[in-house]
């Protein structure tokens, strides 16, 4: 059974890296002794050893261990015999080129389907959807597509921020560029506030965490959705 | 001789469209009475012509006529025929796209090349540089290339944003992107705020307008530079 979790952010506000998804991670990793962790997406441009290091302190805390997918010869045959893995946040675009260059979409995407327990925080949660057309990150690299892994069937906008109310900035609003994105494309987009995640349990779609969701559909004014929702009917 | 101003924004806030910028535009397309508009990047997904209609009207206040590139058939020509241009903002993936499968990328360099004025907000200011690799905007569509005209020999950020005093967002700020992006590129990048613009006459880069500018370089420390300075040691 597919069992996927995406998450806005790695990181809230006050909190060390984690630390709010711990308690779930626990469980949604109860089968595994050792995570696979893709460092691609490099946050800080910070190298893959580092970035793994850091993911292996928070999971520590809940008595797992972490393996760098870089530290195997063999990406593909790592993903094959994965307990869990884990995408991290930092750049869609370094991710998405990584995850061409290095040919693992397909083996991440089979790894899931046939049960392996996936987290994605930001980077790692907008590979998740149809495309990467949706992220907020800066094209520092050009990867060789932007088609992405489709375990669900819409995009994913992680960090979703609300217009602050009173800014003299003329840059354009989070809602704007997701508007714009509808002038090119139909699927809907879901707006996933810092502490939101979605929790993928077979075909069952839901929003977790504290806050509401924004939920963008082509052609209908956006529209906010509860905490604990189901999100199946969106496609 | 090459006269282009690269402007952060179209409109600063509280002012009407291009309306800061009218008494240099005024003399900067002194030798045109129409100007050649190419509204590829479409904001908030307005037609052309809706867009055109916009720079119209700014450009009536200083007795200019405004023409659409998508009004002729072909765009080519319009462009060797062109008294002045402006090319406006929106999104930079889709006015990168446009300007590829319309082969006006070349066109565009010839003419400013010959001294044909230039102006460039916000998307149409990213291109000047050597890629679009430091937008803001959303990659909403999928170009065939990042690589722009490379007017000046370093990129540009418009719309730049200083990082908010106690703000509990957890996205990257700007200067965390462009320090990304120079993990995997070498040339500077500048960091222009809304109500900046850069100023070439012939090989004389300045900035100008009310601001500082936030200059990125390689494997430096990032730091201001006020207005009037020459830009021309950045390469």
């Amino acid at each position: 059974m597919k069992s996927i979790i995406i998450a806005s952010t790695s990181t809230i506000h006050g909190s060390g890296y984690l630390e709010y998804l711990l308690d779930e991670l626990s469980q949604h990793f109860k089968s595994a002794d050792e995570i696979l962790f893709i460092p691609y997406a490099r946050p800080g441009g910070i190298s893959h050893d580092e970035y793994t290091e850091k993911a292996s302190e928070a999971f520590k805390s809940i008595g797992k261990t972490v393996k760098g997918i870089h530290e195997f010869e063999n990406p593909e045959k790592a993903l094959e015999n994965a307990q869990g893995i884990f995408v991290g946040g930092g750049n869609t675009f370094v991710l998405v080129n990584q995850l061409y260059k290095n040919k693992v979409l397909l083996p991440i995407k089979k790894a899931i389907e046939k049960g392996t327990p996936y987290l994605g925080t930001s980077a790692g949660s907008n590979i998740c959807g149809l495309t990467m057309n949706t992220t907020n990150d800066m094209p520092i690299v050009y990867p060789p597509s932007f088609k992405t892994l489709g375990l669900v069937p819409f995009n994913i906008n992680p960090h979703y921020l609300d217009p602050i109310e009173g800014n003299t900035h003329m840059g354009e609003t989070r809602e704007t560029r997701i508007k714009e994105f509808h002038a090119y494309n139909s699927q809907p987009v879901i707006g996933l506030r810092e502490g939101s995640w979605i929790e993928v349990k077979g075909n069952q779609l839901t929003l977790k965490g504290a806050l509401d969701a924004r939920i963008f559909e082509y052609d209908k004014q956006p529209y906010e959705i509860g905490t604990d929702s189901e999100l199946n009917f969106l496609k």
